[in-house]
């Protein structure tokens, strides 16, 4: 039985592993999970899944909740997690969180040696080197849950990245795969929502849109892979069915591929390196529609360009162009500003900025907040 | 530098492999080639990739052949592969003899502890319970030279088998699948030989436009990796770039593909479980066609089907299913018979027959030639 921590439970990432752990209850026993603010949610499911321990992160709740369920232990605050992490010791954490409030927890768990099954990009989008930096220190494992990292992991198995020439992610396109790009200032926020393959949280649905979600998986595959930037491609594929591939040295190719569901990639990364026997996703390859790739056109995804360009840079770069995108969908989710207005705003606030090589912790975050704060108040 | 035999160098993939030696001469040195008849070609490339020893199955031609090339021992027929074999020691055989006569070569590889590169699907077809008490008494390894078990090879990596739930062997459907079965009766040689996206020797093009070559495969991988004939799947992918498919007991698929090009899983085999940097194969996922899978059309690839059913009979049935089908596609291409005979011939020939469990090499090699020789003579 493999003890778990799910931290941020009642995001979209949070209750599909949810689901999981309750059709593998011989497998999986959850020790700890936490919320930001949904703490009805994280109540319910916590009930639902036998969860003794609760976080919730946001410290302003504390007056509010008079009801806590019974035989329920809870805590508060990101300053807690540390210590409770240390005493539950459990064998993996489920990082879930959204945006970049997940990099400090990411932090913590891999400080503490645990192995961290990660679904926010932005730990390794911002912190990426001094995420490594901890990996090398302790003998945890970094397990990607992104359904295309997770291709890319299942494809490599257990082959040396000295013989991977090459990584493939692919894109869905989102919902604007068709649309002219001279209509692209009449978008609204709930065509936006529209996406064609996958159901996700508001955020990472605007990033599909943008394909700024497909440069922050770029800057994990580089972490995870440890691959140039060069040796990283991402590609349109409009059926999603295949999550991603790897490009050997030989020239052979290895692709995952199934209908979309994000319960396969997270149940791998809990069982990881192994397949554990379920029927929470089944693919029957005749009923598969016909596959296509086509390049990523860089006049309807320019944010993808840039955003890669900008990591690729490395130190400060990535953070800020992460955090003014941060900023500039919070926006437009707010109706505050036109959907190309996102493009023009991360190019606006990365253009104004000097990068800074190897930043600590400390100045990732200071400029992550200063970075937002500063686009949410001047629009 | 890996020492390798080369049985059956003069055939199509004997010549691929020659290719593929001639462009790794750092990685791999021939020490060994054979043919059955085509001396001419054998000297030619022995002098090309400088193999010193030489060997001719077919004894007949001894007292035709004056001009042995400098330098090089000639060797005569099947009996002295062994002792050659035993002298010469090498790392790896690649056996690329076609058809049932490359049966004997396999087994007296496997019996010296030698890992064997099969590229002869007859071995595991006719004798696949006897190669497996081979390899359980040695620590040779046998790796698949045919693209599609190459591929399963490469999607199965480290995982072990019992994580495996199921094989999708993918067939590009050959040159008849959009041809209406009422006119199979009319099919020529020709027409045949027109093989939609892959260049092979005449046999094996018989046998995929009947679908016969996918039930061989069928086999091969059953003695391969260990599972059940309804564990293994075939479907049409009439596009051959998905070269076959893995599904594991979660559900998870992954697939190895690129341009067909037998180059790759040749190299592969026989560098084997490395990927070796290569420019031999190059696939730009870009310039891809769309991909489709079918069914296998019952009605369209009945021998297929009756082969498969025969197989999972076991004990002599393959031997005797791969014999009848010999002797009928030497017939079809001797222009005696029709395409549509090929499946009749099969069919009576295992309705005629009692099975026999178990069988020893004697008893496959004797029913193989019988079978064969009886159709011969019959037609």
């Amino acid at each position: 039985m493999k003890k778990i921590a799910i931290l941020g439970l009642t995001g979209s990432i949070g209750r599909s592993a949810a689901d999981v752990i309750l059709s593998h209850r011989q497998e999986f026993q959850v020790v700890l999970a936490s919320s930001h603010n949904n703490y009805q949610e994280l109540f319910r499911l916590s009930h639902e899944l036998a969860i003794p321990n609760l976080l919730l992160t946001n410290t302003e709740l504390k007056s509010r909740i008079t009801d806590t369920p019974e035989n329920i232990r809870l805590y508060w605050g990101d300053s807690e997690l540390s210590q409770l992490l240390a005493e539950l010791n459990p064998d993996i954490v489920l990082n879930a969180i959204s945006g970049s409030a997940g990099l400090y927890s990411s932090m913590v768990t891999l400080s503490l040696g645990i192995d961290l099954a990660l679904a926010n990009k932005e730990s390794l989008v911002m912190a990426g080197h001094l995420i490594n930096r901890e990996l090398q220190r302790s003998a945890a494992r970094l397990i990607p849950v992104d359904s295309e990292h997770s291709a890319v992991l299942q494809a490599i198995g257990s082959t040396p990245l000295s013989q991977v020439r090459k990584i493939i992610l692919t894109a869905s396109g989102g919902p604007f795969l068709q649309l002219p790009p001279e209509e692209f200032s009449s978008i609204t926020v709930e065509r936006t929502m529209q996406h064609p393959t996958w159901s996700m949280g508001p955020k990472i649905t605007v990033d599909s849109a943008t394909m700024l979600n497909k440069a922050l998986e770029v800057i994990e595959a580089h972490w995870l892979f440890h691959k140039d930037y060069t040796d990283i491609q991402a590609v349109v594929h409009p059926q999603s069915i295949i999550h991603s591939l790897v490009e050997f040295c030989d020239g052979s190719l290895l692709a995952q591929l199934g209908f979309p569901n994000m319960k396969l990639p997270i149940l791998y990364a809990l069982s990881y390196p192994d397949h554990l026997i379920s029927d929470l996703s089944s693919t029957n390859i005749l009923d598969l529609p016909w596959l296509s790739f086509l390049p990523l056109d860089e006049e309807r995804y320019p944010l993808y360009y840039l955003a890669v360009a900008a990591s690729a840079a490395g130190g400060l770069m990535p953070t800020i162009m992460n955090a003014a995108n941060e900023a500039a969908v919070t926006l437009f989710l707010e109706r505050k500003i036109s959907f190309p207005a996102i493009h023009r705003i991360v190019a606006d606030t990365l253009n104004s900025q000097n990068n800074f090589p190897d930043p600590d912790l400390e100045t990732i975050l200071a400029a992550n907040l200063e970075t937002y704060s500063r686009i949410i108040n001047d629009n």
